[in-house]
């Protein structure tokens, strides 16, 4: 094997309604497989609130060590929506009308309906470039590598789904399941010894409680199609051993 | 108004399959409403990787940041498992056998079922307090403000609420919501200058789309009812001048 450059990402869940458990996430789990998609790998997530200073200082340490970032929340036209301007204070860069989507906003509202609130969503980080939101108006951006999306999922997706083509990526990570009725405190030996022969495959294990019934998910993931294929075969074969009755999923 | 002490936490979700996009955590969500009702204020949550380093670093940035800390994931007999010795590494001190989880394991496992990867569930860092599990069998367990919980939401679930009433929280947060089918633009100026007016409250708008139709939430949290009713009140006349239907949730 050659050593290949790990694309890495971070997502960052802006908004107080995630944090007060008003409202469930439904985002991560789509940025997450796009990513793995399409070879970029996320390395970690946080849940921030609406408080610019924790905003700005998020965006910047994060922007520095990963090679992508993903924001989504606090782009609306109310007072809560803070994280274009806050991106732009991460950035250093003023806060202005983008041009293309003023021009959008003038093309869908009527006369009246664009208030300065509204007008507030075609404002971006200077030199941002747009992202198209196929579902409602206000689009998202991007700077440097960092991506400003919507939080309503319907919203997000259409964003993610528009951009995430033109990310750079690495080779996607393949993955592969078996799962079976063993208890992962029987298998823990024998996995750790797979683990340590393969070295360049992550593997899991997930245990489940399913119908009154505990199981486990062994789940490998690794960028090469044959040392999958070898490693899942040893973990088929640990499962038989062990009187379990693998299921590859 | 007099100054009141805010009780803060953060909340470390661990593991690879929420990164991977494979698996929905369904943690967040259940420990931020539960941190509501006893007043404990949660200021961030951070997905991380099953990577020791990350995992240490991470615990000693945020339990000096923060009053409690609450970790998921990663305490089971596998390979991948290394929540309980990277917590012990992160507080400097041995990761050993915990006399009360081994009598416990002893009783329920039969002779010859107590094997090594089990027992390694056994171990906690030096000083460690069990935390119950009502549905399995590994305890968590508490060091100094740090309580590291079980993965499996129906496991970690019966473990925060045999815990939630020993933290020590501030006055609970309150909160009020009104729905309408204003889109958020038309709503965002007078909002804004209702939140301005109540400083104290914590006034949030998030748009939703459902059955083909755009509408707003607003919801408006503060630990004192009686600023709370009242600026609700102006939120609902609010709506009303503008021609919407306020419905209290």
């Amino acid at each position: 094997m050659t050593a290949e450059k790990i694309v890495t990402a971070s997502v960052l869940i802006i908004g107080n309604e995630i944090l007060s458990g008003r409202t469930q996430d439904a985002n991560l789990a789509y940025i997450a497989a796009g990513l793995n998609g399409v070879g970029v790998s996320l390395r970690e997530a946080r849940v921030i609130p609406d408080v610019a200073d924790v905003i700005v200082a998020t965006v910047n340490e994060v922007r520095a060590k990963f090679d992508y970032v993903f924001t989504t929340g606090g782009i609306g036209p109310t007072h809560d929506d803070i994280t274009s301007e806050c991106v732009a204070k991460a950035f250093g860069v003023p806060w202005t009308l983008h041009p293309e989507a003023h021009k959008l906003f003038l093309a869908q509202y009527k006369p009246g309906e664009l208030n300065e609130a509204r007008l507030r969503m075609a404002h971006t980080p200077e030199g941002a470039t747009l992202i198209r939101n196929p579902v409602s108006r206000a689009p998202g951006f991007r700077i440097g590598n960092v991506f400003v999306m919507a939080g309503i999922p319907s919203v997000m997706q259409g964003m993610f789904d528009s951009i995430k083509h033109d990310l750079k990526g690495g080779r996607p990570m393949l993955s592969r399941t078996v799962t079976c009725h063993l208890p992962e405190g029987v298998i823990a030996k024998g996995l750790g010894e797979i683990q340590a022969r393969y070295p360049d495959l992550d593997i899991g294990s997930y245990p489940f409680y399913r119908r009154g019934e505990f199981g486990t998910s062994l789940v490998l993931r690794g960028r090469d199609a044959e040392r999958l294929a070898a490693g899942t075969e040893e973990v088929v074969a640990l499962v038989r051993e062990l009187g379990g009755d693998p299921i590859r999923e």
